[in-house]
């Protein structure tokens, strides 16, 4: 009952909007779904691109796991390459080596491992040495090939390291709250990373469920206009507001009416990181459930001894909303 | 008899061409040849550069070829290294280290070589080391040409691993299909990278020979229109489309009209890449003989459980056409 | 007294300021002291960002510290590493390695030290090699440790030589001083890279404390134009002149007027260095107490023989005021 | 006489020029000489910048100079170390070594060099290792000393493999020959790079000595417009080509003229090269002695078989002029 009022109300609400809806699509074709969202919370896509090959993309999955991952599989490889060469020399015979005495299989592959990793990290000690032809080229060959993996793995951490990024912490919710004789829409962010993050730009970019004049019912996109839309430093915290005033597509919008149509609010974040010189994006995306009504963010910037401003990270994110007053 | 028909078609069509062609070049001088196409299928130019020197580009080479390759080639260049270092101390005598043992020639070279080897890649077991004066100093120095040679491929596996690149498929094909009361040229790309695609550009250039008024037939270049040439996200599948309307050069082209004036349609794509935060490039060029008349476009995109779009990659590219209707 | 009178004349001008202050907002919300400088004088923010874990950063610290500090911090972290390796040797005991002679503590320790540090660099004479199991697994993770560790230096060493800046030196101090008629606030800063500054584009931003309407006293901040704000190559040096006239919101300020205000005036540089082919900002912060009036600055640019300009760098600076004269 | 006459005729053309000179300087300040040229034919400029330190720019010129020279410094650089750390061996003793037999001076030296070159490069073959403390403190020392060289090396042969440029070379000489009804002022350049070099852009400054009105000799600036500066490809060669029309500040110039008022013409090129996927920028500059007038360009492009367009190299710079025709 509640939910077809809703939906007539809606309706109405939608036939009021003033704006136009973005002729740019976002890059989904016209293969949006009605229900599910767009953009996970930490800015991907929800979509799954099927690669062409497991090489392809490689580089992109190095350099974007986590530190400890990424050096879990660089352990495990050399691991692996390590026991594939002590394999062969094993087959081969530890009597075609200077300083190994054969004895039982687990004694001669611990023998043959240690001189392969010994091989394999060019530490080469030399008590251990091949004697025999085959074995001093599998060493030669093993050798090669710990240099080539090694300069793979300096490259990547490189990558690792230089990789740009924009460390914003984001609010976890929107409030919409009292603002300038009417309500805004806001959320929060903070710069998280010791770099500066200069000439940062912010979009917001609605997406919402909405009846066409034939009745289908299609995914429209809305930008949402900004107070202020970029600033030229973004040192501390950010309260990005979007004004429900008469040139907002949503004024009159309850959270009934956002549940409804299915709103979801793509923050699209640009700036350029001081550290690295170079600019940088991320993303952002709440949907109906992550609005809340009436509240209003707690402080999150103190101030040291000598009244310089101090930004306590840790307050960004779940626990920054001071309290919810009656709507 | 036909030929001479589409010709005469073909010049009344070109003075009807209300739009003015572009006055920029496209770094190819006069030097433009009217049968020839100016752009390869992979976007690359169909030019020559005679290089200055092959020792130029040797980066750029590197760089570009595939991993195999550039593993050969790595692969190579050691063992060439290596084999070269191998005969010196083969000229200068294996007497001169301890731990060979004098044999036939095969047998001093092989031992020359592991010594090689074991100092290039600086395992250096001991088991054969340098004795007389100037092995050692070829030692010295072949130690310090492995250490350069594996700086410059660190260098180089870097640079590959980092090149940043616009991973965009292309249909084989375009399409003239009916859209919007008229007609649209059309192709589809696809986004096959994991990392996301943003603020993703596209401009479309047509070459043409046109007569002029002199009667000289040269290349002309016009840009073509799009409904939309630019998108915040290329997440998935985009179907780039040029509406054959009154605005459009070609309006009233046939096929034979566009195989006659050895048209050529050029596709450049830009956008940030980001993974690397970077802005990449890429093209495609399409010529009369790819566009296909009234057919369209099979379906790429197909659901997951959950609702999710996902992309099938590899429907891309050749089997991406579903059907032909007569005309 | 005077300060009252001060006030009450600056509350006047205040009153006087034509343009209008700027909406957007410097990423400090509203946790402006009015005390406090916004900005240090190397361009830094005067803010604590609390960071959410020491190693967040990590990067943006090895990266940015003086090098002797950086090579500091990597030797410590070898030997750190190497004694680490050290000590569990010596538990698992001397007799666990060959050509090792075991006697007091620290003769043992001396062994096993020299040992760990032959194989974290991968040196590995072999003179002293390990024996037993344990040993020999430790040794292998040992050398795998120095490669990592290496390919991390080796990463880090690149990423500071690369690391993209714009090597400007500022005057100590910003001069009034006659010019055009009227009077002009400036400041001079010279290259002192051996790489081109092209496209160089400086804006400067003022912070002044300022009394609203309600009575609040508020900081607000202001642009001051300048007469030239971009040079195509930025080559020795560049004397930035704001003029002092109608436009100026600081046109009839005194010297007491800026130090009540808490004048704080932000100069912004960014260009594109052509040895990186980057774009590089920095920024410089002046002061009240940093002003100076009726000065100007002494020559730096000299006459090389053939009439050549030349760069005298070190008078850049704290010695660059030539003399002051009465006002 | 003739001398006195072209300045007055001088005179009188300068009171002709409609544009007005650009107020942007070049970064010179007021130091800027009247006889000398500002932009050295290679494009770097004609000043000194007194560094303020030897260390302060080492990267850059680490980064720029030439490969055999880089080579060269590296191999120096490695020699010195050796020599260096041989030199705190030989002053130890020799006798702190195993596997060293005492000799004569330089017999004890060449083995100390060579334990040094193997601790170094960690070849470390083992058949001479440190004996006693301070050796192995040393070697241990300089094993690490060894890792760090090598790290620098591998960063900076990087940052030597992936500095952006353009290769663009120059016809050594301007002309000014027929074009379009009147004259125009020419110059070619060609792509030699294998990369393409896309949205290519052109500007050009003249700088001339000009007497102002109260009689001072002056150096100013006029940008000189151009027919075409922006081409989508740079592919082959591009021919750039100023007017010499109602709106060039030149129009009536003659050879005498252009050599009396020093006039200098900078080229500044910028585009973005698709191997790095980054924008570049070079230079060049011409001076009235290389302005010749009445010549054309020889053709550069060959057609290869196939039709496809070669560009000939080597043909660009001194020898492009095909013929000197009569004024």
């Amino acid at each position: 009952m509640a939910r077809r009022e809703n939906n007539a109300n809606f309706s109405r609400l939608l036939r009021k909007i003033k704006s136009k809806p973005l002729e740019r699509e976002l890059g989904f074709g016209k293969n949006i779904t009605l229900d599910n969202r767009l953009m996970n919370p930490d800015g991907s896509f929800n979509v799954i691109r099927e690669s062409l090959s497991p090489w392809d993309n490689i580089y992109y999955h190095l350099i974007s796991m986590s530190w400890p991952r990424f050096l879990w599989i660089i352990f495990c490889f050399f691991l692996l390459l390590n026991v594939l060469f002590s394999i062969l020399y094993l087959v081969i015979g530890v009597d075609q080596f200077n300083g190994v005495t054969p004895g039982t299989w687990s004694q001669n592959f611990m023998q043959a491992f240690f001189f392969s990793s010994q091989t394999l990290t060019t530490v080469g000690y030399g008590h251990i040495s091949p004697n025999g032809l085959i074995t001093s080229i599998l060493a030669s060959v093993e050798s090669f090939c710990g240099l080539l993996a090694f300069a793979l793995m300096t490259g990547l951490s490189y990558g690792r390291f230089s990789r740009p990024s924009a460390r914003i912490k984001f609010s976890e919710q929107m409030l919409v709250t009292p603002y300038q004789g009417g309500y805004g829409l806001m959320f929060r962010m903070a710069n998280t990373s010791r770099s500066e993050l200069i000439e940062t730009e912010v979009q917001i970019l609605m997406a919402i469920n909405q009846r066409e004049e034939n009745g289908e019912l299609t995914r429209k996109f809305y930008p949402l206009t900004l107070e202020i839309s970029k600033i030229s430093f973004f040192s501390l915290s950010w309260t990005v507001v979007h004004a429900l005033n008469d040139q907002s597509p949503i004024q009159h919008f309850t959270a009934q009416d956002l549940a409804d149509s299915n709103a979801e609010i793509m923050v699209l974040v640009k700036g350029i990181d001081e550290a690295s010189q170079q600019q940088v994006h991320t993303r952002r995306s709440f949907v109906a459930s992550d609005i809340v009504w009436n509240a209003r963010f707690s402080p999150i910037v103190d101030h040291a001894p000598g009244g310089v401003p101090k930004l306590i990270t840790k307050k960004i994110g779940k626990h920054d909303l001071l309290e919810t007053q009656a709507g």
